[in-house]
């Protein structure tokens, strides 16, 4: 096949010039065009709507059979979408949407120009019934509880499609595709799908296989006839936006071994290459995310989202440099590896009360490190980190690097054997890695092979928008992978107790981390 | 494949028992019941739509994952439309609808059972409109027009829905299919196709090939997943009524040539057998229906279905024993052929003075026949027939041999080889095949190769309702008539001519009629 044609193939719009009808050949309008771009596209099946069926005569003759075709498809089926006078030339867009369980990223995309147009970000307005993933499913068992969360986000989209169009001047009727990468219960939330199971054992979702059906279905406000496409979940938590991710990094292309983790309240690990690829997920514990200690935040403006030793003094960066007002999971992981580093925390996690003297208060009968004093914190109060916290961050560096041997073990090859460490989502974003190995909380591998890659999931929900390969490419990697369930078992257990120690029991396993002596 | 498996793949409704998920097996609920039809049926495309997906997770569990699937599909294609537990025994039922420009017949069938509940007949509510095609395509011009005709018949056929559900007692829900054989142009205002291309040069439908989609998508008030299957058009003038009657008849699968022959104000004949068929329709003009004369009327009660000679009197038969009111198109035959047989009538088809003697009347200084004098009709006056009737009728008739000597002569045979001699519609059922190869309307075939098969059109929808199979002939036979385009050029006039004399100008054809001696 040649390039062109190729070419040709992966875009939305085809010209077609019919032979116009004649006594004889008198073939009807729509068995005419399918035909020639069944012919053109190679491909077995066209589907195309009785409503646009129904247009079609009009469009014909006043084109003078020759029209510009928008198709949805990838392998050989292929949707047609709309049929227009050759010579109009209205723009074909997408929209990419994110669909996290705190925010919803939207992005507009001209599908033939391959350019975004705009992106916006909102809160996900389930938040405001339930912060999380497991009380949204709790709501769900309320009559009507489901029907509900699935009204809030789509009319939430359907109110940021009505947004973006207005400033952008654009008829909504011009978005033709909208692609959803979210994780397995905001895809079950936003297909009106009960996800009770998902969080019971065995945890089974309903489907977990792509799908594709009409923006009417679900009353999205764009073309009707515009089509959705759901990205694949690998299980009950292992979703479509880590789908999506893959793609976006092009995990299933590459020839050397790469990692993507994830992490939030779930750690979410794919290891693989081009020949295969094996997903799990697991309980990383909430230290990472929010609420976990009282100055724990997510981030956010005055969160201190970096900390360093100078001298025997602690300084701190804050995100939009305000008074600090709390510590977020990077900033938290900094401070644990410097603790660690100035001989303040043990290799058990426990402060040492001679190295950090008077930084140590004891509040409600628990230990607590002074991080910022009162008069230089945004709340005019000390900003402090209680043993219990630091504890609980343990549990979690220990749970995520106990995962990420597990996963590795599993398919018989080393940490270290991996070529690429891609850190994913926000928290990837902010984390530094020489901090995380302090702590063992990632493998010691050398720092440029931690990669910080953003939002994959958006990205990835835009590229099946720009490129039908990338469509297939989707159920490829759904089908490629092998979802291993992490069982808790003694041998995962003794794994877990052994990574319980900064940096781990076994200091060979970091060896560029300087264990201070005790 | 053994029998026992076929007759399986067959049928709607398919038991599952599926291994209930478990932490080694957590296949998602969709993705686990697909698989196993999947290979049961042996299918590639097993296609379930979202609500129905949406309720799958509780009815799995109900059941204890042992499950009734109700299914639609043929070839490697197929749709889920329900899924109950296994011990329900709800009926599945479908409606086939013989969808013609007079009248509409509905027959609901039991889909597991194969048996017939029950069948009624309406009027097309169209006819309030417009009385025929032509004039239904052009109230389709008028703004709103098409909208109109479809809801009227959307309406109706939803009317009689509820009535059958109300009399038989039977949840609309459990309608899991409807097949639909019309005309193409009621077809066409069926599914709200512009038809005006229809009955212009060069006759170009919307759409030739079969469709099948959802009941929601036209607001039809049966299952909203049920698959609406519409049957293939051949041409402008050729649909899906009669190639719903080829299957009835099984043309496609004899050994033999059979012919099939259905005459209203168009005679349309398909000629054919398991190797090849042609189709072709040909205006047969209006002598054969309604309206022809001043006492021409459709079947119905008081109309003379059958006229002979006894002695120097006309007998006649009327539709339910009435006093006469009129002669419908199977009396007039027959009276065309006595008067020929008694002399008369002329081989030109003009009335013989002599013979006719008194019977003869000059109203409006045409000549009539009288039929029925005043005493003996239901309306007190006389019934005659005038010069004006009969020269329609042997244009009708000569049209009629025309096109069948046409359509024989285009693939290379003769006439007499067509070993049996299909006469379908209401007219068929009634117009006796002797008077019709007296006057040299048909072929002058031994009277035992001629069969009246009636509703041919309501007998094909039933059919693919009751089997795969026959869905998939349709595809089959619709991609294998060769449509003829009837070119009324000179050479199909001059057999005009020819074919518009009694029995004709060339008497050898006819060696069975005895032409009079004038």
């Amino acid at each position: 096949m040649d390039n062109q044609n190729e070419c040709h193939k992966e875009s939305w719009v085809h010209y077609v010039s019919l032979p116009p009808p004649c006594l004889n050949d008198n073939t009807a309008d729509v068995d005419r065009l399918t035909a020639q771009l069944k012919s053109l596209l190679n491909v077995t099946f066209l589907d195309m709507d009785l409503s646009l069926m129904a247009l079609l005569p009009r469009v014909l003759r006043k084109a003078n059979f020759n029209v510009r075709c928008i198709l949805f498809g990838y392998d050989h089926r292929y949707h047609l979408l709309d049929v227009q006078p050759s010579n109009d030339c209205l723009p074909v867009f997408g929209l990419a949407i994110d669909l996290g369980t705190t925010r919803v990223v939207l992005r507009l995309l001209d599908l033939c120009k391959h350019n975004i147009i705009t992106e916006i970000t909102i809160d996900n307005p389930q938040c405001e019934i339930a912060p999380d993933v497991l009380a949204r499913i709790h709501y769900t068992d309320q009559p009507g509880g489901l029907e509900h969360l699935q009204k809030l986000i789509i009319d939430a989209i359907n109110q940021q499609i009505q947004n973006i169009c207005t400033t952008n001047r654009i008829n909504s009727k011009q978005i033709l595709c909208m692609s959803i990468a979210g994780n397995t219960c905001m895809t079950h939330l936003f297909l009106g799908f009960p996800p009770q199971a998902i969080i019971r054992e065995p945890y089974i979702p309903v489907i977990n296989r792509q799908m594709i059906f009409p923006a009417i279905t679900l009353g999205l406000h764009i073309n009707p006839l515009a089509r959705i496409f759901v990205f694949p979940n690998i299980g009950s938590y292992f979703g479509g936006d880590l789908v999506s991710g893959i793609l976006a990094l092009d995990m299933h292309h590459q020839t050397d071994t790469s990692i993507m983790v994830d992490v939030g309240t779930n750690a979410e690990v794919v290891l693989g290459n081009k020949d295969w690829m094996i997903a799990c997920a697991g309980a990383a514990g909430p230290a990472l995310e929010s609420g976990v200690s009282k100055i724990g935040m997510t981030a956010g403006p005055g969160a201190i989202e970096r900390i360093k030793q100078d001298h025997q003094l602690l300084s701190w960066q804050t995100i939009d440099k305000k008074k600090p007002v709390g510590i977020c999971g990077s900033g938290f992981i900094d401070l644990a590896a410097v603790l660690f580093q100035s001989g303040m925390l043990d290799i058990r996690g426990k402060f040492v009360p001679d190295q950090c003297q008077d930084r140590l208060l004891i509040i409600d009968d628990i230990i607590h490190f002074l991080v910022v004093p009162a008069d230089l914190s945004a709340t005019g109060k000390n900003l402090t980190i209680s043993q219990v916290d630091i504890d609980s961050l343990i549990r979690s560096k220990a749970a995520m690097y106990t995962i990420l041997t597990t996963i590795t073990q599993s398919v018989g090859i080393d940490l270290t054997d991996v070529s690429v460490f891609y850190v994913a989502g926000t928290f990837g974003a902010f984390i530094d890695p020489s901090s995380a190995i302090t702590i063992g909380m990632i493998p010691d591998l050398p720092r440029k092979r931690y990669q910080s890659v953003g939002n994959t999931s958006i990205e990835g929900a835009s590229r099946v928008l720009l490129s039908r390969k990338d469509i297939e490419s989707v159920s490829d990697i759904q089908k490629h992978i092998t979802y291993m369930e992490l069982n808790v078992n003694q041998d995962f257990m003794n794994r877990f107790s052994a990574a319980k120690f900064l940096p781990h029991t076994d200091t060979r396993l970091f060896p560029s981390v300087k264990v201070p002596l005790s």
